[in-house]
C-alpha cells in the first residue's frame, strides 16, 4: 500500500470531519453541512485545478469522493453520538496534520511538473493544503482562519520551498517527495505541540 | 422556437431581477446594483466554464448578456414603480424555478459531454443553477441562501443525478435533458408549494 | 524604458502597499498581512488568467512577484516608521490610479485578442484592476469597495468599452493601449479631485 495514498485518505478524512462541525456550529441544514464537509476536504485540489488549468481531480474516478462521503458520515456521526465538537482532540489534529502535509505535497508536484517557477509551486501548494478549508470559512462568513492565526499555511509555505530547492539538485521526485511530506508534518506536529502562532505587527 | 432558450431566457431575466433586490437591499451604488444583477444571472456559468476549462460561454456572443442587462432594467424599473422587493410575488418565484432547472440541465450536459463522473456532473449542474446566487450573496457580505435553507440547490443536485442516471441508458441526450428539466422543475415547484426544507443536525 | 513596464511596476507596488494596511487594520499576522498585500497586487491577473484559461502569469518569471515583494516591504516598513493609515496621501492615490489603468490595459488587450465580445473584454479589464482588492475584501469579511462606493471600478468599464470600440477601428493596437491609459487615468484622476461616486436608487 503506497504512504502517499494512506496519508491521502486520512487527510481527506479529517478535513471532511471538520468542515462538517464548522457547518453544525452554524446551523447549517444537512444539505449545507455536507456541502462544507466535502469542500473542506475536496475544495483546495480544486482551487489547484482551477488556477492551473487541470481538468479537477474530483470529476475523475471516485476515490477521493467516497473517503470525503466517509468522512461526512463519520463527522455526522460523532456529532449524533457525542453532541460535541470533536475537533480538538489529538487525534483529529494529527488527522488533519498529516492530510495538511500530503495535499501541499501533491500541489507542489503539480507545479512543479507544469514548469511554474517558486511561486507558482507554493501558491498551488498552499491552495490544496489550506484552500477547502478557506473556502468554507468563506462561505460560512468567517475569515478564513489560515489568514487570523496558527502557525498552520505557514507549514505548506515552507514545505513547498523546501521541495522547489531539492528539486534544483539531481534528485528524484519520489524522494523529494517523501522528504517534503515528513518535514511539513513534522514542522506542523511541532507548531501544535509549542502552541506557535506568527507575530502581529 | 426552442423551449431550452425560452426557459434559459426566461431564467436569466428572473436571477438578474433577484440580483438587482439584493443590490439595492444593501444600499449599493447603481454600479454595483448591475453588477449584482449581472453576476446572479451569468455568475454560475461563468465559475461553470471556469472550472471545467471551457472558455466562459457568455465571454461568446450577446444572446445571454442581453437577457440579463433585461432583467437588469426591469429589476431597476420595479423598484423604482413599486418602491418594494416582489422576489415574493408567485411569477418570479415560478421563472426562478424555470431557470434553476434550465441551468441544471445545461450545467449537467456541459459536465456529462466532458466525461466526468457523476460528482462533475453535479457540481457543474448545481453550480450553473445556484453559483451566480451564492456568488452574489458572499460579494454582499451574507453566507449563500442555498447553505442555510430551502430546498433549492437539492433540485439541482437530484436533478443532474437523474440526468446522471438516465444517461447510462440507451437514450437521446435530447430526450434526457427534457425529462431531467421538467423533474427539476417540478421537484422545485413542488418545494415552493409545500414550503419544504431540509432537517438540521 | 517601456512605459506600460514601469507603470505596471508603480501600480503593483501601490496595491501591495494597500493591501499590507488592509490586514494591519484588521490584526491578522504576519503571514495574513503579506498574503493581503501579494492577492491585492497579483490577485486580480490570477482571476483574469483563470477565466480566460491561461496560465498565471504570475507564475512563469519573478518580475511581477518581485515588485509585489517591495511593496509588502514598503508598505510594513511604513506602518513600523509612521503608525499609521497612509491610503488617504495623494501619491498613494495616484499611483493606484496609475495602476487600475494600466492592468485594465492589460486585461482589455488579452480578452480582445482571445477574441472575446464586448462583454469578456470588460470582465477581463476589470477583474485585472479591481478583483485584487475585491479578493481582500472578500478574504477580511468586508462587503468589496467597488460595491459600495466611488468611482472606481466605472472607470476601468468605461476604459475597456473605449478600448473594445477603438479596436474595431484600422488602428494600431498599441496606440489602442496608449490613449486608453491615459483615458481611464485621466477619468480616476478626475473622480479623485471630484470626489465623483454614483448615484443610489
Amino acid at each position: 500500500m503506497d504512504l502517499f495514498a494512506v496519508f491521502n485518505a486520512i487527510g481527506i478524512v479529517a478535513f471532511a470531519v471538520s468542515g462538517v462541525f464548522k457547518g453544525i456550529a452554524k446551523n447549517l441544514d444537512i444539505l449545507g453541512v455536507s456541502i462544507l464537509g466535502f469542500l473542506t476536504a475536496l475544495g483546495g485540489g480544486m482551487l489547484r485545478d482551477t488556477l492551473s488549468n487541470r481538468t479537477p481531480a474530483v470529476f475523475v474516478g471516485y476515490s477521493d469522493v467516497s473517503f470525503a462521503l466517509l468522512g461526512v458520515i463519520i463527522g455526522v456521526f460523532i456529532y449524533k453520538t457525542l453532541k460535541r465538537d470533536i475537533s480538538n482532540l489529538m487525534i483529529i489534529k494529527i488527522s488533519d496534520a498529516i492530510g495538511l502535509a500530503t495535499f501541499t505535497v501533491i500541489g507542489a508536484v503539480i507545479g512543479f511538473d507544469k514548469g511554474f517557477n517558486a511561486i507558482g509551486v507554493i501558491v498551488l501548494a498552499t491552495l490544496t493544503g489550506t484552500g477547502g478549508g478557506a473556502l468554507s470559512d468563506l462561505l460560512i462568513g468567517e475569515i478564513p482562519l489560515i489568514l487570523r492565526e496558527d502557525f498552520y499555511a505557514s507549514c505548506s509555505i515552507i514545505g513547498a520551498l523546501i521541495f522547489f530547492l531539492i528539486m534544483t539538485q539531481p534528485i528524484e521526485e519520489r524522494l523529494a517527495m517523501t522528504i517534503t511530506l515528513f518535514f511539513t508534518l513534522s514542522l506542523r506536529l511541532f507548531a501544535i505541540a509549542k502552541n506557535l502562532s506568527l507575530p502581529r505587527l
